[in-house]
């Protein structure tokens, strides 16, 4: 799929019966999330992760590209995943998928949305 | 608007016609987006923000209600906003219109989605 007239494509994907252990562990969390981001081709910038209690983990990987966001609920065996990527040089369903793979995931829902709709002619500055 | 049958509730705004200089200062940028979460009663635990060559902010505030992620493009005047709150405490609406009348976009488009359609009889543990 070619992104002709938007900035970005932001993937809003639901994981749900995944095993409470992954989705409470920050370190398996994270090292998915991170792995997802290189699986796909994007640069890595930032990276901050955050453990609740009783449980949970949130976190997010900032990317060249945009960003992977991922809040979980173990007790309910579901995790929100956001997938931002813009360019053509990465595309989000490749990290979605290795997400989905790493959490195996029982039963997926996810949307593709446009981010940043351009008017003829403009251009984004390519960002390093 | 209440969320019944939903964890979370996830804005994605495109602000359009913001000025350069606001999009491309990591200062600013930064101010507002912790601003609009304190605005709307979220708790903040993290946040983390990268500054583009030659242009350009992104950053994300990880909240205990979930996050809220920005991208910049200072050369089209756009930004990206993302306003993900899970829970009854916060309305992310509250953040979305704080970082619009920051911003002072000239255009906005916005779109609520739903995050984890629970089923009858499931109920999230309170994160602290």
């Amino acid at each position: 799929m070619t992104n002709v007239n938007s900035l970005g494509r932001h993937i809003l994907a639901e994981f749900y019966g995944c095993a409470w252990e992954t989705l409470n562990s920050t370190e398996k969390v994270k090292q998915f999330m991170v792995d997802a981001a290189l699986a796909a081709g994007a640069e890595i910038r930032e990276s901050v992760f955050h453990k609740f209690s009783p449980q949970g983990v949130s976190g997010v990987v900032v990317i060249s590209e945009s960003h992977l966001a991922i809040h979980t609920w173990p007790e309910l065996g579901y995790a929100a995943v956001d997938v931002f990527t813009c360019g053509e040089k990465v595309d989000p369903w490749d990290a979605c998928r290795y997400l989905a793979e790493k959490f195996q995931a029982e039963h997926i829902t996810a949307t593709e949305m446009r981010r940043g709709i351009l008017e003829a002619g403009q251009k984004a500055v390519v960002n390093q």
